[in-house]
């Protein structure tokens, strides 16, 4: 099923009154591996962030207007994702860590994740304009739902430009967006390409937005899974690569920027029982999944990555006990390694995969990546996989 | 709304029904060392970061309501405060650095200044949980006055929580306030104390808020100066040191804090040319302020510094020419590290003269340092200076 | 010419002509509060960073020669300097964390801290020009002992420059050096002054070098130690505190530096069963009680430290199994920030108390922080707390 | 006995049964790109890391002994690799950035270069066990060539293990060595493989080593040069992908790795006039080339980047005076970072070209990569490039 953008609005909401898309005609859509791209690793049931237990993703997405920019009437391309580490109902931290590989951007609330090694609450991701409202929002939330683990709360929320499609200046993602966001997170399959922050996103010159894949480890490497979620807003076309193939010299097809530009804001999560510091260096892996799609981490991106565990239940003890816990031990964590950079790679590959074309504010129009020509040219460098 | 600042009062409300207070009158309290304590160095005109030219501040200061905590409603003890490093016409940059001591807060836009070693706009100071709000509407500013750098903005704003007498989760800071705060910021004397960011803060378990101080380097030094500016909210009282004077376990008065906590943001500002690898410098010798003043920095403390340099205009060029720069030496960085030192310990004790007792939400009530005690304790030690 | 301070001397000679000190003797040297000056906080048995279980410290000086410097005859005012966190017998690693307040030094052996968490041996200190010698000598030592960790170790050696009083380009320090500091390392009373790594340095103009201290908390606040040793080589005459009091300003007698310049090392210890993150949150809080005594942390300084716990034994499991910790919570985290703030001063001051005057390379002498004027002093400013 | 690789051979041998090499002989060995493996990006004339003007490299290469390893006596398959960025005669500080990917090694200095923003002095790599030596050896150097920036000198010395071919815990590096690679370094071509402290490493369970390549940028991008130089000792073999195509798994020939294991030095030099935090960003980007060969940064790897600039000779003034500067504009950076993740990509796989098979200790056999079978999995995935 395809939206066409162009055409007043397709907004997702949990109250209604508007247009729903079927999740099962969502999950109809191809993904990269079932479009015969060969990654390496094993992913989860759902190749998703969710298949580490009790995570839940919501998405809210805005699409209105169309033709000339008006700011702060239109066009609307934007929305609000929201990752909870423990679901809507827990007030308990997960351990945390995060990495900037180019800091042009945002992330709200990594001071204390540094500090703490906790981190304390949801992970939102936004457009760039709208992280203010999305963190106090989150605030709003979280008091609502008593989730509070101190007297105030630090929010985490990052962001991506989305300003080719959107009216990024106009402020339109309000506080019941985020909210709905929140609220509408669930487990099971994630929706990808344009939706919630991910809506007006652009990647390697194709649309980008939303994506999401894991690996789950041997059970001689201890059974633990690896998700990621990327929010991919980054790119020139010729530097794509996709599984070493170089697609983007290959299909230079609807190519807008005249140099590089954007950002991708990387998830991490696992239930291996990892440490903040630990956790920091998987963060830090994410940049090889970049340098394996080719990325450069331009001048202008805000290439910034948190990684969480939620193993090690209750570490964040409120009483002042001392915490009982778990560490994997550093000669067991490369497999955790590769699980990052595999399912960071297939991540952004899934977003272009999921992500539609889209037309935007004064007419700009970003391409979807043609699945048949990547066949053709993964095809060409005998590097097509069997469909899955 | 009630103000009871109890004896005078520059106010500012919702209603707009204002009480100004002169600013002549303002200048006539005195600080620090008009009360006699001895600090190291040499001040500039006016000991303020204005000192620094081309420095603005503004205010705004939300006092409203009485009695019990009403989520939404009140009592309401809080503020913004802006700091423009080049006034409020000037798009252009500064080089900047930053330091988290500890990080239990929040300081956007850190990243971006990591990463470009600039600060692109002004830096706010709020309570906790309007850091949002205040971000997005320092966005619209720069908007409106046509001063962002990039095609997006990523604004610093800071806070620390002043939930002690304010009704901080009712979200009394509007896009507006953070508005006339740099609308409102100018040159010359800075208000200090119960002021801005600072209206609802706490400083040893006395009333804090905002203070600044300045010091001039000696022509041979290169005459630079260096200005501090404080939203102190940190300590608890047997900790305090003023001039090296144990003055927390004298004044005993008043205490309220079973424990540690509350955080203080610090804006450090110099005319020397330094680079932004050389302002990171400055901003962790603010550590060494805090040490003077009896600091722990405690886990519950955001005590995160940031430190700008006015000088080379331009650097940040925007048609990616070449900058051509001033550099100063390695060498000669040393008094800049005095001074950052000695303005540092002057401004939070500035703070603390300033500020006035205070009552806020369910009738907490917070005594402000008392002078004449504050003189007879450093009298006891032989520490008193002659006024000035 | 070396001398084994495991034995019965220690010993100081400008010309050859060895005077030798029984140890008993050196133990009824004067400590810091047994002159009188006040501190906060309660110290262990030892006060010193030996009162944490198991540690071991082990000192090799170096002193011959005298009159004009002839580069690689000396004279020799030098030394090697051992900390080992769990004796000489385990292999066991510690958690560790390290923070830089000014990076002009060197401590090998950081970058594995940071990434791995584990500090994997001792940690030494020497002069700036022998730390490579003693770095392989410490492996050269592991191997010996079979207490590499990995098959390769990157052992942790911390500098500062003795240049003022020693031949410091002679590299005078040899493997044996390094190899007998470790050998001789033992619980107990710590030597301080001018002894091992410490024996030529100077600190506040005054004769510096090794200093220790312990604080002890409450057993409602877990009855955890913190040990602090310091190698105290920084600040000019001016700058220095003791107890808040502006000696440094009272007792000019001796100041030979024409500018700031010198460098700290500090080793924090502690048996509460603090994580890697937590250890550099008590490694940032040196500076805190470097503010007291007055540094300011200048170009020249080489402010490094490094914080372990001996907590959590067997965390660095060589089997690839999790291991199983237990995590001080932040909330109760606070009461070690204290007690490194109070260590860190009060070892600075305990290396200015023990030192003697010394007369080293070029007839330069540096004159002992002389008691009585520290008394006078004291007693001036109404801060002479009773002998203890 | 050392050979100096600039004359006629390249193999050293302490037990004397040397097989000599000529120079001119080893210029002829094939490059990667000579190979037609095909990288993004134009080299400059060298391809190497001293198309960057005024760098300096000198290698001394061990190699002695067969057979079973008896420590201190080999077998001897190491050595030292000096980069000298001004040359042998110039004192004059580069400005720096570092960066560690995954900090199981050791770099010394980089505290200094983090503070001060300059590498005073040579960079040199050898083995894990060497690096003390070196670095001692290093100030002897800098003293006897009158090279000192300061009174005391912090070097830079790097290192991977070579213990799976070496007698690394035989200390077989002696001061001689790194003084020889230092008076031996000069421009122009660069020795490749099995040379300097490269000598005995290996890469994806290749025979590994030095690598080196380069990137011209075109005049409307500044013109400026980027120059990389590796030491490659990392990774298992399925990982390896060269030029996107699955080299590692089409190639299973000859592993011995059970787990991932191994470092890589990273040296990346440039004449643009990039500041310190601007130079670590170039020094970050590595892990986008490393990504590109397919590493996942294992939990044993030492992977640590230094990035400095030729360009503002004398910003480090000795007298205290500011100095002027060009900065590149962030704006025109991105090219930069392309030019560092392409010129990483390429050297590693010079280095893979360039390294000849080798047994060391104990019989253990390291295969070089083959090149003719290279070619074939190029050609079988249609990347195969017309040599050059």
């Amino acid at each position: 099923m395809v939206i066409d953008c162009r055409r007043t609005f397709w907004i997702f909401t949990l109250a209604g009154s508007l247009l729903m898309m079927p999740a099962a005609a969502a999950q109809n859509k191809p993904r990269a591996r079932g479009l015969g791209v060969p990654f390496d690793g094993t992913p989860g049931d759902l190749n998703a962030i969710t298949d580490v237990k009790g995570i839940e993703v919501g998405h809210v997405t805005l699409i209105s207007g169309d033709g000339k920019l008006e700011v702060g009437k239109g066009p609307v391309r934007t929305g609000v994702t929201a990752i909870l580490p423990r679901g809507k109902t827990s007030a308990d931290p997960v351990f945390a860590g995060w990495f900037s590989l180019n800091g042009n951007g945002e992330m709200t609330g990594t001071t204390w994740i540094e500090e703490s090694g906790f981190l304390e609450g949801p992970v939102l991701i936004t457009n760039t304009h709208s992280v203010g409202t999305v963190r106090d929002a989150t605030i709003a939330w979280l008091l609502k739902r008593k989730l509070m683990h101190q007297a105030f709360a630090l929010p985490v929320v990052a962001e991506t430009w989305d300003g080719y499609l959107n009216d990024s200046n106009g402020f339109h993602v309000k506080e019941k967006h985020a909210l709905e966001a929140l609220e509408g997170a669930k487990g099971g399959t994630v929706a990808e390409g344009n939706v919630g922050g991910g809506t007006g996103m652009t990647c390697f010159e194709f649309k980008g937005g939303i994506g999401t894949a894991s690996r789950k480890l041997t059970k001689e490497q201890g059974g633990y899974t690896v998700g990621v979620l990327v929010q991919a807003n980054f790119g020139v076309r010729h530097q794509l690569r996709i599984a070493g193939v170089p697609v983007g010299e290959e299909i230079q097809e609807g190519t807008f920027r005249p140099k590089e530009a954007g950002s991708i804001i990387v998830v991490v999560a696992t239930d291996a029982p990892l440490l903040p510091h630990q956790l920091k260096r998987l963060a830090r892996r994410v940049s090889l999944g970049l340098g394996r799609v080719g990325s450069v981490a331009g001048n202008g991106s805000g290439d910034i990555f948190v990684a969480f565990s939620t193993a090690n239940a209750g570490a964040a003890t409120k009483d002042g006990k001392n915490a009982q816990l778990t560490m994997l031990s550093n000669e067991k964590i490369t497999p955790l390694f590769d699980a990052t950079v595999q399912a960071t790679e297939e991540s952004i590959v899934n977003a272009l995969v999921a992500a539609e074309t889209m037309t935007g504010r004064d007419g700009h129009k970003v391409l979807a990546l043609p699945h048949d020509r990547l066949r053709e040219v993964l095809k060409k460098y005998n590097r097509l996989a069997e469909k899955k």
